[in-house]
């Protein structure tokens, strides 16, 4: 059973006993546009604690599975809110769907990836020089009939990656299916398999959602990017030394951040300010995945304000 | 092991057994808008047979999945290629769909659908004096941003029905979403499950796909109509008097007609001019769901002509 947090001695015992603090964004730090209560005030406590001779004291990551955004907008979110974070601070899905892309598939440079997804995850693309048709194109982006006679297939396509794409539609859905069927070997990967995504508003289809028809049209799983998948620690191990016994994950779902955390022997914090409520972890319908602890909401570490 | 009719005498100890012979279309009569060979002439050849004091001779039904058309669309379409074929010899999943929600599911006339479809779909609604909304109303036939916050939830909304669509959009699904999830006891129906809809050119992603996201946001599997569910087979039933025991269908899938041949207790006839090719039914990669017999293709069965 998860450790319920609530006294400050309990927020200051885990401050004792992590150095590295990985978050996850949406349902943690905000939901859509508006900042969980106290979630930047919590981020200034973190960041001025810890040992004096140890540099960066507290370590902080954003970790997250949102592929619409690069790093780069995730940091004008983080400024529009009055949170002081880095570019490399931050870790997407996209980003590391970019790196997996050029790093460990390493994807000849005289081919390409055909992207379902936003500008974000093309930007991020675009900078580790990754060539992609599809995402954002016009000719793409239409809810004109797909003819297959019109269409001809890219022989360079060697891999399709699906992030959330709001703007989804058949043409895409039909262009992806043809370069898996018929390019051979072409890698199905996606960003991240979330059945929803949390809005202000509440909850709506989110990118697992999206490669679905993929998925379902192929009897195929994709490679997934984004948390609980190893990828992603992956991603951040070969840029940030960290001891996973000293790191902690705070997130607010059991089967992406908590499994991530566990999957990657780190401690784990789940907040219930998002997709988690507390029916989901205790009584009869609790989740078999149990985080190590839990506390209402970000805010509560504001407990652990000097004096 | 499937037998493989290919003699004069194979075919016409078939005429033999069977008095009710259902068709699959897609695949089976046709691809897109092609007619396979010989299909039409074999039609006719059937209808010509049977005893002289039975009416009919041979009784034809045709059995489709597609949901796209409407019965009256598919009437045309027949016509199209020369076939004499009645609206009521045909059964699609749209036409058995809209008998499920007035028979079946006895919606009531202040409640309605929420429609992922085409115009096919919304004309066998109406024929049933269904109310609906969504389908091909422009305002969810768009890519632009959907806003939770500017959705009005229509409390009459008791059932949400998906079948292909090529106009699919995050609007839609959304929109889908939100009836499922707000609206309790909404009903998820799915006009069939098909992964994929072969057209003349190639395979497109198919009816399965489109509903795919919802099954994947929900973690819920929906009701479906049209072959292999029985619900097809209880909709021919409540309006024909066949003997399963001296029925067969024609198909060219596996995972749809065959089954549902197969659950109903018919005998089943696989031909090799749509998907299923002879890879799949014989060799070590062998499908577990056997045929009772094999053609090439419809056309074979003009080996029937008199003379």
């Amino acid at each position: 059973m998860a450790t319920q947090l609530s006294s400050k001695e309990d927020y200051e015992s885990l401050l004792d006993k992590y150095d590295t603090w990985m978050f996850d964004c949406d349902g943690v730090l905000w939901r859509g546009d508006s900042p969980i209560d106290g979630a930047v005030e919590v981020l200034d406590i973190l960041r001025k604690r810890g040992k004096l001779n140890q540099y960066p004291r507290k370590r902080l990551l954003f970790v997250t599975n949102n592929a619409t955004k690069s790093r780069k907008n995730y940091k004008g979110k983080f400024d529009k809110i009055g949170a002081q974070v880095t570019v490399d601070e931050i870790y997407g899905s996209a980003y590391a769907a970019a790196v997996y892309i050029s790093s460990v598939m390493k994807l000849p440079k005289d081919k390409k990836v055909y992207v379902i997804g936003m500008s974000g995850l093309e930007e991020e693309l675009r900078e580790e020089g990754i060539s992609f048709i599809g995402g954002t194109d016009s000719a793409d982006n239409t809810l004109e009939t797909f003819t297959l006679a019109n269409f001809t297939l890219d022989p360079d396509v060697a891999a399709v990656l699906c992030g959330l794409d709001t703007r989804i539609n058949y043409t895409k859905l039909s262009k992806a299916f043809q370069y898996l069927t018929r390019n051979p070997g072409c890698h199905f990967l996606v960003t991240n398999e979330d059945s929803t995504y949390p809005t202000a508003d509440g909850l709506l289809p989110g990118a697992g959602s999206i490669s679905a028809p993929l998925r379902f049209a192929l009897g195929e799983d994709p490679i997934s990017i984004g948390k609980p998948a190893k990828t992603m620690l992956d991603c951040i191990q070969a840029k940030v030394n960290f001891d996973p016994a000293r790191t902690i994950i705070v997130g607010d779902r059991l089967n992406t951040d908590i499994l991530f955390g566990q999957a990657g022997g780190l401690a784990t914090l789940l907040v219930l300010t998002g997709i988690t409520s507390t029916k989901d972890i205790t009584g009869p319908h609790a989740s078999s995945i149990v985080p190590k602890y839990v506390t209402d909401s970000i805010g509560d570490l504001r407990a652990l304000r000097s004096g």
